[in-house]
């Protein structure tokens, strides 16, 4: 068999350890060849790639990024792709495609699949959002390194008595938020999946000073905003689902925050370090179980499927269900949670 | 309600965070008053024990060991504990006892639940094996501490050629040198629950210096040991079973090898770095919901259930089915991994 | 004795390791008693104190933040203070005050002594800008911290072929960008102490694009500013020295580059997780060595003095001399480090 | 100029950060040509080394290890190099080696040196052992990683009311004993430079748990040793300089401590993992600048020279002097600690 590989859309740690385990498992376990497309559907079109062995993936394990690099396409040449998608195969004489990536990839993956090319998915996001799969690789090194952060600023908030606003990563779907708030031990979670009231967060930090615990963490995710009207001071816009939505909602509270409750409060915007570096143990455990059953669907021929993680078991599903509807936080996770606004 | 909560058992990363999590649910989320045992049952048994309050649990979500302490019950002391299991839980007014513990903690409060303690556990262990349960919290920090150990060795492995043979926890159950052996991407892994040929290895470590990777990295169980016969050099004993088990297989195998490739192979042995300090935010994540959950149990009065992770939920099961066998590594997961022999 | 220690200014790594062996030496070394002042000279003019004994510094060495709290106190209080160092001295009944600080605590623990309160400064800036110090604790951390950040963007940069701009601490001095800029292999460093010029960052990034490493991170102090003129695009404010300041270079810088390059550069800014939270070992040796030697200066009487690292031993040398002017980021140390512009 | 690189004897975080230097410095800033031989003076003899240029050490300055390799040499091949070293540095066309290595290494390059090659040493060591520098690479890290697992030994040895015995490296000196057992806390450091009685630690760890303190960590330097006679229990062997010493102090340490206290008493053997991986940020800086410094000197002509770090300046001492005696520990640091023995 010769089987492509390509990582598309934005970094998540985790990406080389599925492209050393699709190596491994498909040159020691069958006896593949593989090549890797530069740049992600854009060295699919372009007709860069390069053969992949074991010495090229060796030492990858570890590293964050993607050794074969990623890049955006314009939306025309992915149609153009799903339009030669069977010729394309032909051309490269790959009898299965693995690319792997997000939402938007594996999206192009399925128009891909049902023009024709022998696909096998692997998801990949550090949000967390993908349905279909219990977790995806990368979420869990962008929790730690933001729980890691919420453990540095909580000293400094004590001895300081201040409020710190942390922003994370999450646009849609607030589970980075979540875990990193609960594993930090934030005060309060802003999650986009539900308005929070300021007058909730004000309340919640004015009742631990008067308990004598001077200083509060809230963890924020990009993608929260607040309930309509809850923001006095700190006004943002009204975007197209009529919520009002705030350029750096992390530094929209603390501002809010600082002036409601005359004490200092400080953002902290995580950015992209959430995003890169080297995988957690569990990511690179996780990765390189996608990775192995990639290939072993890929000689099964069970394409236009995607590995997932179910339990403790990985299996296939359907890229058609895997794309439908983000997975958010449901309302018992906020709830066990306690300190979601 | 009353609740008393109790640790017993080795140390394991979150068991703070359960005891946060308990006493945070139980006052803020019900008004419950909770007190904590100390020692673990013999704090049950001698009326040590003291109340726990929102200032007692402060800062201790990410603190390794236990607030509580822990230590070792003689098992004549159990059975009286269980003869007046009805009895001590009048003597302290609780509705509901929470012990955190594994597999003896989790035996022994099925035997107080059944005679007549109303008891909610919840499982304990690094080693994962815990059946009943997808995960355990503290598994997640060891395999960490290990896999962190793992990439500072094969950088030296590579640059002065040599062997290296890690020994990671795991008497009965792999999942520690399986998921770490992984991430670390151990050349060699060798658990309890197969038997490995020392032939097997040594072929492996000389195709690699054949190939030009003059290193190898092998993680070792603390509980695994050779097929009969296939350890030449470094003898040990046949145990109970038949089996042939030495005194730190680390050690052994190390020599072993040393003897018979002719090149230089160095045991390390992680030991109980590998069961302390602060959690991963995995591991505090799980931990608090299964404080969380304990206590909605014990609400519900579903009594002679311990918490366990289904998938992404956090449900109960019965005490009874959770102890009956351990959950050790399935043959799939050894396939998926590869490098195990 | 009886000395009492106070931590003023902002949080800084290694406080209560200071705090810690201060009353470790002085009560098991001196048989001494020991108060501490809460929130810096605030509780020493509001008489807010309390006894500090081997217990109550247990477990803080390796904590972040302060036990004993830390504010700001205006300018015409310490006057105050000043006016009545010896009264305070003898109110409290104390024959040392170890005051912790940055330089503007260094400053008013000057007057102190110079009014007559017998004082012994330990100094404290992460950003290592003391003079007559080689190095102070607090300082190692924040490099870590910044060095750990860069090593995350850099694969990102490299697999995203992006230019990321991280803004580190430090207004005045440029050490935390210089050491974590050399560190994390920065191909760019920018510090207060020279202006840079933006056209020499545009071509060392073409540059490396044209050789094929498409990618680069610049490490840019808070306190960097560009030459005049150098900036097109994003313009900034004329400040009292007559240098262009910007309200966060690091979000100017990129929107700079993004603009001139052509290219996505994203900006990072660290903030405050580079003060807060657990210390390297190596500031919390020189926390600890700091406090044996403060008690052990008050025990001979040297006041006026603090204490200071020279090469590898700890030495007293007058507050007089350590706050007459900044320690800078000489020309010899930019020469070394290559990549600063 | 045409200069030559080697890394020679154990693993040390930083090697690599050194070659890198090295090679940046070289080319860039003087237009040099580098070389690196391979495993040490074994690739100068046989003539295996390979040129490196900005490609070659691309990416290498955060990784653990060597990328030239390192491999013990007999000390008859030694004097072969040695007396043939103005015609091998004819031979490879070299005007300058750097070889960066340890105690042996450095009386090699100084034997090298005496015979007409033309060389400047960088020193290395993770003891921190060689005398005329300050401070060497990959101690900083060697600490580091100590004290992370003094950290975590810590909670469990309190929960679990137990001793713990942490046996660092250090064979003739004790600094990663002294800093790692200062950085963590530990209550007990035993180092080579001082006989310890185990009465005082019994003591000691009794005179704790009398005060409610259930529980010790002892940090104990591989080479440290009991002074006579005051090991009852655990007898070890006579060595050649009258001492009483054991093989595997750490293990014989625990052992008697268990059976004179009758408390558990563990040890840990922290062993490789002390000198691979990734090295610490200001380990990072020191061996860069060391590389800097080397290029400089060579160029200048300084031969017979190291590079070494005086406070916070690198300068260049002689070799003759730098191998003369060892570093150890002094008695004001082992007074400084307290917790010596």
């Amino acid at each position: 068999m010769r089987i492509g590989v390509l990582t598309a859309g934005g970094d998540c740690p985790g990406l080389n350890a599925v492209i050393r385990s699709v190596v491994h498992r498909a040159m020691t376990g069958h006896g593949d060849e593989v090549i890797g497309f530069e740049d992600g559907f854009k060295g699919l079109l372009d007709g860069h790639y390069r053969p992949l062995d074991l010495n090229a993936v060796s030492g990858i394990l570890a590293r964050g990024g993607t050794i074969l690099g990623s890049a955006r396409l314009e939306r025309g040449r992915l149609r153009e792709a799903a339009e030669n998608a069977a010729e394309l195969a032909k051309q490269y004489g790959i009898d299965a495609l693995i690319p792997i990536g997000g939402e938007g990839t594996l999206t192009a993956s399925r128009m891909l699949s049902e023009a024709g090319m022998p696909v096998v998915g692997v998801p990949k996001t550090i949000d967390n959002d993908i349905s279909s799969t219990d977790r995806t690789f990368g979420f869990d090194t962008a929790v730690m390194v933001a729980t890691e952060a919420i453990d540095r600023l909580k000293t400094t908030a004590e001895s300081h008595q201040r409020v710190m606003v942390v922003e994370v990563m999450g646009r849609h779907a607030g589970w980075i938020a979540l875990e990193s708030g609960m594993a930090g031990g934030a005060h309060g979670i802003c999650l986009p999946e539900r308005p929070f009231e300021v007058d909730d967060l004000v309340k919640m930090v004015e009742e631990r000073f008067a308990r004598g615990k001077k200083f509060a963490v809230i963890c924020v995710a990009e993608g929260a905003h607040p309930a309509e009207g809850s923001m006095e001071y700190a006004k943002g816009e009204i975007d197209q689902f009529g919520h009002e939505r705030f350029q750096g909602i992390g530094n929209r509270l603390a501002a809010e925050l600082e002036r409601r409750l005359g004490k200092e409060a400080k953002p902290v915007i995580l950015g992209h370090v959430q995003r890169g570096g080297t995988p957690t143990a569990y990511d690179r455990v996780l990765a390189t179980r996608f990775g192995w059953h990639a290939v072993e669907a890929a000689h099964r021929g069970e394409f236009g499927m995607m590995t997932a993680l179910r339990g403790t078991d990985v299996t296939m599903v359907p890229l058609a269900h895997a794309v439908t509807r983000l997975k958010t936080v449901p309302g018992n996770r906020m709830f066990e949670a306690e300190s979601v606004f």
